[in-house]
């Protein structure tokens, strides 16, 4: 990897995506290693997680390491990332120390930090993981960003490998936005979606009119798909997507325009509430499976029965996470001495 | 063991756990186990721990392996326990994914989920452990349930077998209930009452009249005691059960009967502030050892006197804690090749 | 060490210092220790953390040991203090319990408890550190307590030696009192000063007339200062105690007289909001390093010019919290069989 950081997939190669998965493989396959021996690495969280804690701190215990936990606002100190600020409100600690003290400790730092959904320009900057990676001397790792969720996206290639084969130049992939409660973030669709676009697959992204992803994402998916021999597309008609697909990627996002004005989102949103993914509409599908990169709001996002019926891979997809998470790890601490 | 899981020693015979205890002991002597070298388990945490946080932390520890300690509701994401439940609440993720991905990425899960005492049944189902029963595929630990809190049984089992001998045959062991300012769920004492049934010994239980201990329970600890030659008996008169009794085991429960009604049940318990154990209660025993699961109200439910006296065992019975976890986690991670 | 415990340098002789110091050195240039292999050390937590905790963690990890995180009131049990209390109130479990309890599960305790600053005479008692103190059976380390602040003063003697040499003979350091929102404990700068006053250097504490450290302090850095050659002075006039420095030791502490009655001191505060320390301060000194134990508040405490600058060893300091975290723990874990 040139790379020093695993920041979003977008940084990566064909080929480097290639090797980690790879090195995925191999751990699922009981290859062992000690690189984190008598090491440690900070995991940083500014938002709940299961799955990305779960997996990070078992690969890195199977790696021979020691993950601290560190939760800036609950235990740790409030920290602030705006550069050339007067600290006198709640904000304790500047994240140029927070970092710059965590890499002296450990050997790699792993971060995680949503965004603020106020203002898009804003969350473009990917503030925290900016100042993190700017500031810290050892690789970090983004756990999910404002932008990103490099992690899931390798779990979900390694998940498709496995499941539709080495090539996916001959498989249709849906990613289907789907109805929920609140409203997310792109993070996840977009980066599977330039995941998948860079496999040479046929991807169909199904979501209502007004919950298109970012422009520059779907032309960076364009422009993968271009290269690869793939192609991408748009539409508003979910369940004719699913026709003869190999894949359907279900995840609900909050519509990007409407980024810090989400009451007047919430009724669009609530008027595809029959978007919810079920098993007729996977009876469309050429065997499909069902991904979801969790959690899941059941009877929401999709139902009971395609959750917990044949096609669904979501639990596989979770471990694929602790193999992705090992084969990140062990690149990564590689680079460094402490 | 039989189980695969650790619920409740109910499900063990007198074999198995006269066994669990030997593993202790050896562990406690100085033998050592390299069981869970790489590997993990998740603790999830529903409710608040310190010895058994501790103990399971240093067990593992002990064994090579790495604890992943879960706060769902606190900073891992909220759970759903119900089947067939729309999700469009506050829980974001059901236990049916939370329960099978840890069980991907560890080699054992233990769970800690207090009862909500508000409706008697709920409660009798134990449903946040049903479910991570159900849908973990490697074995399951209770941390203490709604129902039963079998490690701190164990541990108790341990402490008495040291202090009083391998044959409690002749042995008088009270289970008395104490004074608290809260109604306390009955997973310990019920533990407790059947553990002890099963050795031979003569049980007294001493409650207040309306304190009686759930009848399935009651009759579940008079068929140990017939099968093994003991007895159980009740009594609401506290101080008499006392007389030449080897060991007093102190703990508060709320009223049974009262489940949902504890402003009901308030008076009721206030009426018996009485029944603190003190140093003129313990006199009336055979040098009787004084037992509490921890954590202990100094003043209300013992006084300082009896706590800090001589036939106390608090703390060694805290120390039993980590032997007897060596000894289940041992014994549980031998059958998962996670 | 003659002490069993890490409770404050007061307690270790200058030799014992100076071996802790040479040892976190010898860490620091690749020696290795698995002094607590299968073992584990119970971290404390009454207060926020992010230093401490993150190279507590990771001495642990290097150590080959384990840490537990423990943080009564979230997650764990609310603790008790006081002795001869009825506990009917909000705390469930008594320290003399918690403390007893960690000691038979772990190798070491390590305690953070800061001042509740509403009592002077309650804090000069440390009754959170005492008690642990008291009822642990194996060894407690500091990490930060309402009136000392060890490990941060041993980092302190680390990077001071490292950057200005082995003997501070000839060298002058000040210790300067800083703006700050909120009056935080004097722990850092008391536990700084006497053990700058130990080394033989020329010590000036810079501080407004009402912010002076507290009697028995001052005396007691007299002694040493007398003891090793060195001298210790006050004085209220900041800049000029900058000049010919070759180190700056910049802390915000809060009027010690006026503990309990912040609203008579926070005007008193506000009206020195020009000790910020900046560039044309630093310009004053012999190329003196700048040096805070972290977190700090830029452009309150000192300019981001400073904190930034060619002159700051802030994150050499926290790193060296690693090394001399390593040291006092080689040293106290040999001293318990745990």
């Amino acid at each position: 990897m040139k790379s020093r950081d695993l920041y979003s997939l977008e940084e990566l190669t064909d080929a480097e995506i290639g090797r980690l998965l790879e090195a995925a493989a191999s751990f699922r396959g009981g290859r062992t290693s000690s690189v984190l021996a008598r090491r440690s690495v900070a995991l940083v969280f500014l938002a709940p997680s299961l799955r990305t804690r779960s997996s990070m701190e078992a690969a890195i215990a199977r790696l021979g390491g020691h993950p601290v936990v560190i939760a800036p606002g609950a235990g740790a100190w409030p920290t602030e990332v705006r550069d050339g600020v007067r600290m006198d409100g709640d904000a304790v600690e500047h994240v140029r120390e927070a970092a710059a003290v965590l890499a002296r400790h450990h050997a790699v730092l792993a971060i995680r930090s949503f965004p603020g959904l106020e203002d898009a320009e804003e969350d473009r900057r990917d503030p925290v993981l900016a100042a993190y990676r700017a500031h810290s001397t050892v690789p970090v790792v983004n756990m999910e960003s404002a932008r990103w969720h490099p992690l899931q996206a390798l779990a979900d290639r390694m998940t498709l490998r496995r499941e539709l084969g080495p090539s996916l130049a001959t498989r249709r992939i849906v990613l289907t936005w789907a109805p929920h409660p609140k409203p997310l973030p792109t993070s996840v669709p977009a980066s599977f979606l330039l995941a998948a676009a860079r496999t040479g697959a046929e991807v169909i992204v199904a979501r209502p009119d007004a919950f298109a992803l970012p422009p520059d994402v779907m032309a960076a998916a364009q422009a993968h798909a271009k290269r690869t021999g793939g192609t991408v597309r748009e539409t508003a008609d979910q369940l004719p997507a699913f026709d003869r697909a190999h894949a359907v990627y279900a995840k609900s996002w909050g519509a990007p325009e409407y980024v810090g004005r989400w009451d007047e989102e919430a009724p669009i949103r609530a008027r595809h509430a029959g978007w919810t993914i079920d098993e007729t509409a996977m009876e469309r599908t050429e065997d499909g499976i069902f991904l979801h990169c969790l959690p899941v709001r059941r009877g929401v996002v999709v139902t009971d029965g395609v959750l917990d019926g044949p096609r669904s891979r979501v639990i596989d997809q979770a471990e694929d996470r602790l193999w992705t998470a090992m084969a990140v790890l062990e690149e990564l601490a590689g680079r460094t001495a402490r």
